[in-house]
């Protein structure tokens, strides 16, 4: 038999994206959907990228070269200044988006069979890449009735083995919403460092936050060997379908070895690269501006759910979701009845079911990720929608 | 000792792109190289694709679909049916270039410690993304005094062992110009259907062929189920930086395994998919035209080579590279002496070293790659400069 490799077997369908034959079918048939599933924003990109598109002048599109065009990488050192961190070139290699970064780190960092501790519920694609690389991820699971709070250091302590290689920290979080503490990230580094593990810390959503300023975990001295940064411009800008993303290091030794794999894919995009040089020189107007409007929509958002009977939310503080748990025994089946059975006025809402979102099995069944991906208008009469669609689930 | 991990320290830095330290600070002195060791195409892209980016008028940049955008999709079978190649959609997933397309079809039929046959020198990317999926490739050589013919199927079968998932059939390849024949493809055919082995068929080159007409192994109706096609608009479109390519396989099984990989890194730039609808539709003109320009390159290129004293070459017949077999002891060292010792009127050459190109140790030492990515006045100028540069390193 001619057979594909049990790495990929393995691999389930994307949560987010698995109900998209049936959503299709529903729409052909007139049904209006909500969209609160993916997390791709509805916000315009910047204008600097979309004039920087626009103006690529050359009649020629070269690969980049592995380490990033110059200018942009440069733009990249300009951008992180922003934040009292200061770069050279060499600490940095553009990604094809945040999610190669996720990639290239696990690659740079451990073998088959090793190690690396994650906090669940996590970003799916870490799971992904963890099966088709040969990692093992080793989660601490954190609950949203105690507002995903970490556990005592010592928890977390017990999950360090031998072949444990590094610890994934997402900051703001997705799904989750949380953003880590000075306290909390200082306690991480510390255990990092006394145990010889790389911090992959994954800051995607940097500038998405409702409470306090903006942060990277490079701002940390003590970090400066073990920290390795992923980052993105998809969600800051508001365009995911530029792939771009970058990863940041101080040790040197990571970095050589995030170029080497860098360079057996050639590089990142070459027009894009060009494109964003303008707003990572001067992104704080458009960044402050995005997260004010998703703070909003948070509360919208959070407020629906909270009065809702029966549902229980924690509270997030950055990036663009809100987890709940929903009193029903199997949110993919409700899922599935807002997608095939449930109509108001031939319109339905889509959420993201939580369970994939877990690396152990059988939690987050009755749980679910709100993505707030719509503007405040259509936000509220989504959250309407939803509220009803779930009396009628809870009915039946 | 926080460690990298021992799949990347395994890896060997680019041999193309080793030396640009070294030729940049040449350059800083005002030294002029003619760059014939990176497969960067110096012809302009296709208008069709630099208009296509100008006109992007949305104004946000999504995510595009894991299995792409439908309307480059169904360009792509548009595309695929001037070959006489029928496909669905589901027969086809758009990968970020041709490289992506390697690591992803590597995943998805070989597990650790799985081998996959290649035939040496190779492209390099199948080396090092080899190395950090943990597979093994297994190599059967050929030889530039043979022109790289393949040895009897006998031999090729000898390689086969339980542990084989598949044969690699670059074609036209990178970096020999080997162009693959009709018997030799429905040899490797029978032999994988009698093994159970899939096809990894690279025809990133597909139309820059000297001899007869472009085609596709998919036109065999016996590699059905074996084949899956890496493909790619780099080098056809003359637009790296644009990282777009394709894999393609009626293998339902396979297609699965791809897009379910593709889910994980979300999607391929959603720009370029669609600047490159129109081109895909009317690739014709574009790809003859410029077949025909590197053809007459290859003939200067390989006339020049021919007559200089004890160097030996192949003739290819296809793509745009020259394989060289030089009079020297060892190209590296050869190649050094381009960048910081020889000029000619301030002038000189770069051109890659084959070493790295092998997987058997030990191997092409004293062998070049030539690209010839430069027009027909420069490229006459540049063998001069060679000629002479080989003359004066083998006097020392």
């Amino acid at each position: 038999m001619l057979n594909t490799s049990k790495r990929v077997n393995k691999l389930i369908a994307s949560p987010i994206r698995k109900f998209l034959p049936m959503v299709r079918a529903a729409e052909k048939k007139g049904v209006k959907f909500f969209k609160l599933n993916v997390g791709d924003p509805d916000i315009f990109a910047p204008k600097e990228i979309l004039q920087g598109i626009k103006k690529y002048g050359n009649k020629n599109i070269p690969y980049a070269p592995s380490p990033g065009i110059s200018k942009h990488v440069q733009a990249w050192l300009k951008y992180y200044a922003l934040f009292g961190i200061k770069l050279k070139e060499e600490n940095i290699v553009p990604t094809i988006g945040g999610a190669e970064g996720i990639l290239l780190a696990m690659m740079a960092v451990a073998d088959v069979g090793e190690e690396i501790i994650v906090f669940e519920p996590l970003y799916t694609s870490y799971k992904g890449f963890a099966a088709v690389c040969n990692v093992k991820l080793a989660p601490i699971t954190l609950r949203v009735e105690n507002n995903f709070k970490l556990p005592a250091i010592q928890e977390i302590a017990k999950k360090i083995n031998k072949k444990t290689r590094a610890l994934v920290v997402i900051s703001p979080d997705n799904p989750t919403g949380k953003v880590w503490s000075n306290q909390e990230l200082k306690n991480i580094i510390k255990l990092a460092r006394k145990n010889n593990l790389f911090i992959i810390a994954d800051e995607t959503y940097r500038e998405i936050v409702f409470e306090g300023k903006p942060k990277s975990i490079l701002i940390f001295p003590a970090v400066r060997n073990n920290a390795l940064v992923i980052d993105s411009l998809s969600k800051r800008f508001s365009a995911p379908g530029i792939r771009l993303g970058a990863l940041v290091s101080y040790n040197q030794k990571v970095m050589r070895a995030i170029l080497k794999i860098a360079m057996i894919r050639l590089s990142a995009p070459t027009i894009e690269q060009l494109a964003t040089v303008a707003i990572l020189k001067n992104s704080k107007k458009y960044t402050s501006k995005i997260a004010n409007e998703y703070k909003q929509r948070r509360d919208i958002v959070n407020d629906a759910l909270k009065k809702m009977p029966g549902v229980l939310v924690s509270q997030p503080v950055g990036a663009f979701y809100q987890v709940a748990k929903l009193p029903v025994k199997n949110a993919e089946d409700f899922i599935k009845f807002l997608i095939t059975e449930f109509r108001h006025k031939n319109k339905s809402v889509l959420v993201a079911p939580l369970e994939d979102f877990y690396v152990t099995r059988g939690l987050g069944r009755n749980e679910i990720r709100v993505a707030y991906v719509l503007n405040i208008k259509e936000l509220k009469e989504a959250m309407e929608i939803f509220k009803k669609g779930l009396e009628r689930y809870l009915k039946k």
